[in-house]
């Protein structure tokens, strides 16, 4: 019963805003899909002349390649269990992939189609990658892949996801611009390579001005941008093209609280910090009439917040704001934390004109 | 290709137990199916005796009408958006409910079919239900029931679920009989109804021994158990029925770790703290032949743990006692902070033995 509402015309005013800036600054646009993982919400892409995309898995390169796409990156290290899709998808799209340790290699020597690859780099969120500062690392890999004749090496690729730790502005400038940075002087060292430059997180990628070195952004939550994209002043609260409408199910005195059916199998369990408290959404509209969706949601009023979750219930408490003109069977919509999640969890969508839109999931 | 793993011997142990425990004390059992969501794992209950059940949505209730179950109790304060779906499935079950405010009424006026309802009861746990000491609020919603023919009033549903809050067994204890007691005072006090007492969690009907005033418990998470219910004290290691098998796809220095394909999509971002550290899952086994599932996993040992989690890689600190014999490409088996939301989004399992066992949502 709860359900996932997209307002398109937010979607497509994101998709267009980010398409126009990457060509403004010159730059290649490989949108992340991991976030709406649709194909139709994909196809939107093309009028703004996306035509290769980035996803995080083989699963999601093998629907996307089902709905027509020809140029995928699979942003994750690869896989030695994924080489039988990799081989079945490159008869029919050119896949390419991430390395960024040499114990990959002898998995590849199976590949039977020539495939490109970019060396992962950390500049600093410490997930994947060699760091940036690593040139042996990275000179050592290269020379290791070269016995590989079907592995072309094509580039660097960054995700600086500690962009998503701080709101601070300095503190967020300075992330980027060391990944900028460093990338440029990979670019520089390895220029008889003639490599690329790959990077791009939503909250860099919507902030920043300066991406000189970087040849391609490869954002993905801008598509939709959540609750902890707004907090991180990444969107304004009227991008937000996501909502959870979901209905009230009890009404509770001392502590006062409402009850909705939306949780954890809806939501997802991510969480932010609001004023102190953990939350896992926040209430943007009521719909007292059920079914108002058409005029979608208020940008984003001062909550209340879902402020406990569990697999099938949403707790929303300080609910007083709200409490006397919301009745048990009303629909709240409510803005989620990381729509990606949201997203993954409800498998569908449902635009502002009623049209139902399919994920991968559904 | 992360893979959930069921050992069906523990899976079955765990069932095997729950249902004897039950009989040993003169108690109804009434699963909740919300963990599995399996019509195949519903039907091995049936061997124990089970023929009622208890889920958390008109979807499951649907769904396990479909294969073949009668007795069914929706343990989610009625959602007056879910009238149609009860009324299209009381022809073919008993579907009970659950009741805690007169202003759901309305709505259960256009019932086809007679059904039975029970009074949410709210011991201490504040999500839903009406408090244990509300007599006038229970009375005045029975009464305000009596004008509907249709709603026959069957009892009193509490899950004490502030059950999961405290590992410490004075805090546990107490939460259980203080339950326990209201809901005996409350069959007393509401005796011409002859209702009856529905309870359970799985950390309470895991642990507790006196469980006199109740008639039926409706516990779930024991099917699987899982870390957070091992941390509780409800289960031994060797419980623990279910494990994610992912693969290996990085290795990293400084700080030392292994990054995993297992994400917040697979396993789900609930988490736990372990010796002050937030962890979402521990490393059980390590599997270097790749397939040696049928051999199942250590029962627990000190971990490494995961430490981190994206939309779909693993982050494994501290991984110093497995790293020396754990290479890209290799499966670890870990075990999960939350089976039920890790099954939810797995959607299917693979048991020991190879078979595949589908859910609600595969």
């Amino acid at each position: 019963m709860p359900t996932l509402l997209l307002d398109k015309k937010k979607c497509l005013r994101n998709v267009e805003r980010m398409a126009r800036k990457a060509a403004d600054k010159g730059l290649s646009f490989r949108p992340h899909f991991k976030t709406h993982q649709s194909a139709e919400i994909g196809s939107w892409f093309r009028t703004y002349g996306v035509s290769s995309i980035t996803v995080s898995s083989f699963r999601m390169a093998a629907y996307f390649v089902r709905s027509g796409w020809k140029d995928i990156l699979v942003a994750f290290p690869f896989n030695p269990h994924d080489l039988a899709r990799l081989n079945a998808l490159s008869g029919s799209a050119r896949i390419a992939i991430l390395l960024d340790h040499p114990a990959t290699l002898p998995f590849l020597e199976r590949l039977d189609r020539p495939a490109d690859f970019y060396v992962d780099i950390d500049t600093g969120y410490g997930r994947t990658g060699l760091k940036s500062e690593d040139t042996e690392g990275i000179e050592n890999l290269l020379k290791a892949s070269h016995s590989n004749k079907k592995l072309h090496f094509s580039g660097f690729y960054c995700h600086a996801g500690h962009s998503y730790k701080s709101a601070d502005p300095g503190i967020k400038n300075w992330i980027h611009q060391k990944a900028r940075q460093d990338l440029a002087k990979l670019k520089k060292q390895f220029s008889s390579h003639d490599p690329r430059a790959l990077y791009g997180d939503t909250p860099n990628c919507s902030i920043q001005e300066n991406f000189n070195g970087i040849d391609e952004i490869t954002p993905g939550n801008f598509v939709f941008y959540d609750l902890m994209q707004h907090s991180l002043g990444s969107c304004a609260p009227d991008d937000i093209a996501v909502a959870m409408a979901c209905p009230v199910t009890g009404k509770y005195r001392d502590p006062r609280r409402m009850v909705i059916h939306g949780g954890a199998v809806h939501f997802s369990k991510e969480s932010m910090s609001k004023d102190g408290q953990v939350v896992f959404g926040q209430v943007a509209s009521v719909d007292v009439k059920n079914g108002q969706a058409e005029k979608g949601w208020d940008p984003l009023p001062d909550g209340p917040f879902l402020t406990g979750i569990s697999q099938e219930h949403g707790i929303i408490e300080k609910c007083e704001r709200i409490d006397d003109r919301t009745g048990i069977g009303d629909l709240l919509y409510i803005l989620p934390v990381h729509s990606c999640l949201t997203a993954n969890l409800m498998k569908e969508y449902r635009t502002l004109e009623g049209d139902l839109i399919q994920t991968i999931n559904a």
